[in-house]
């Protein structure tokens, strides 16, 4: 969007990733979820396991909850609580380490939000008019455009800038967020001294997990397998997914969408090779794999589950994990809020 | 703007003026300044002058010293706490009592700012487009439009409603951006349940004073007689302020600004009406009228200036008044967004 080509960020980004595993802490990760619903395979295969892989690396991690990321296109906060419970349950059955990681909510954190005021100021509307992913969010919403996704960009650098994040997971798509974050921290580096780092993108090599039906898994699409479903609901969810009427089973996602996501599904739940498995299942057609996805998916997500289980069954343990994030979450946010007023001469 | 025309809001704004005496309590007031220079007459015939009455009606009152409005418009805060240091030392001075009024902050409230989040939500772009303030104000700064000046009018609903504000003195001008607060308001409690009250403009009766040279007082014209300038200072700017080539003093605003704003400067500060001091003055000319003026401005300010120079060798006494009032704006801020949080069910 602004001044990086995706070569530069995608250089910038191996570089990252190569020296992760050699300097991991070097990097603090900032990475979130809105809370609208379950975590489902999508999520797991897209973004859990690679913050989970970066965690037990070494890397600092924090993981915000945006529960106010729900109100940038929509009216209500129905079931605001459940929805953030079961992601905290999600990402502790994951293998989310909550001694690692600081998991919290935007709205606990007073220091973090109150950012908004001064990087708001470090950005022109029509820097903010021309953030691609708002524009289609909004389209796709059908909402008008609340002043809250307009700026949600800058809401997003509060969010890496607070805890002063280096790293951030993201799709392609996602970069032109990354460049307004890394706008933002230059220029308040400029105007008041130097406070923030600018945060680069670490470009996920995408795993695109398809839904059942081969459209991008999302629960608004049905096609997504949740990790909270139970084994018998996961074996309905695949029996009754779309497949088509040739019987001999081939890879072949242009051309063989439903077939090809069940395929895709198993093998990142096996580890086997896609082709492998088309080449095992073969004249036993969609019967057959769809009997073998399901237990590749069920057997996969057998430990998630039953800790899942237990930890629904510990709630207290639950809600203890979010509030002590929230608390370290603070902590950091009045720390670097501090340096922000300190920097900017507001000290009274 | 949105909604009410002007003679809705005079009609409400005169009833509660009328109501203002009889019930004090029913009250609490929102009002605050930009700590961008030190404050002058036009200031304290125009509001300062008011709060202070308001305060000893015994309506409830808060005053917020808007150091985040500084940079709506601008990349510096240089002198930040200098002005906001005189800023309380000004509202000391002119009779502003701190065990009556909180004196605080924008930078140093978080939960306050936090509100601009679901504030946010609850406009669209097209509404914070259409506020005229912001575009008269953004053409008078020659800066292209900032984020934080697109959304200052939620900011201003911010600081009106964290403490359940519902009077604001406000110039006509200004009406607009108390529609948007009402209306936020108003969104808020439709969509989860009743926390804020919808706040009236109390519209001042408009003591347009004019600056030396008969254009609105404003530091930057130079037209400006500042409460803290010395009797001397005083004396110098009204000497070389432009008058006309006629002798004989009238008081025709239209034709002889000069000459008239001088007679109306007179005329606040010493409480006698422009026309007699304009006949009392009569064929002394320009000469005797300057040096009425710079006597009156001097003896009216006197006390003022006193209590200035007190406060400033004193100034242990201001930094306590600022932060005790910080303190107990952020509890009345913290106990809002609880109460906000609840309403929103984000209760973890």
């Amino acid at each position: 969007m602004m001044g990086d080509s995706f070569e530069a960020s995608k250089k910038r980004s191996d570089e990252i990733r190569a020296d992760l595993s050699v300097n991991p802490g070097k990097y603090c990760m900032l990475t979130g979820d809105r809370p609208t619903g379950r975590l489902h395979l999508g999520h797991y295969f897209g973004t859990i396991r690679e913050r989970v892989a970066l965690q037990n690396l070494g890397v600092t991690s924090r993981i915000i909850i945006a529960d106010y990321q729900v109100i940038t296109d929509r009216d209500t906060t129905a079931n605001i609580q459940d929805n953030v419970y079961n992601m905290v349950i999600d990402y502790l059955a994951c293998g989310i380490d909550p001694e690692k990681t600081i998991i919290f909510t935007h709205s606990q954190v007073p220091a973090l939000n109150q950012l908004m005021l001064p990087f708001l100021s470090l950005c022109t509307e029509a820097e903010l008019e021309r953030n691609p992913t708002v524009k289609s969010e909004q389209e796709a919403s059908g909402h008008a455009l609340t002043g809250l996704l307009l700026t949600y960009p800058v809401h997003q650098a509060c969010d890496i800038l607070f805890c002063k994040g280096n790293i951030v997971p993201v799709g392609k798509d996602q970069l032109p967020h990354i460049e307004q974050t890394r706008q933002i921290a230059r220029r308040f580096n400029e105007r008041y001294g130097h406070v923030f780092p600018e945060p680069e993108g670490l470009l996920t090599d995408a795993v695109l997990i398809p839904g059942l039906d081969g459209r991008k898994m999302s629960k608004s699409y049905g096609n997504a397998i949740s990790l909270a479903a139970t084994a018998e609901e996961t074996a309905k969810l695949i029996k009754k997914s779309q497949t088509d009427s040739e019987r001999f089973i081939t890879f072949d996602p242009d051309n063989r969408p439903g077939v090809s996501a069940l395929i895709t599904t198993a093998s990142l739940c096996t580890g086997r090779g896609e082709q492998e498995i088309a080449e095992e299942i073969g004249n036993g057609g969609s019967g057959q794999l769809k009997k073998y996805v399901t237990e590749s998916v069920n057997d996969f997500l057998a430990p998630i589950r039953e800790r899942r289980v237990e930890l629904m069954g510990d709630m207290d343990y639950v809600k203890d994990v979010l509030r002590e994030g929230n608390r370290r979450a603070n902590e950091i946010a009045n720390q670097t809020l501090e340096e922000v007023r300190e920097a900017m001469g507001m000290v009274y």
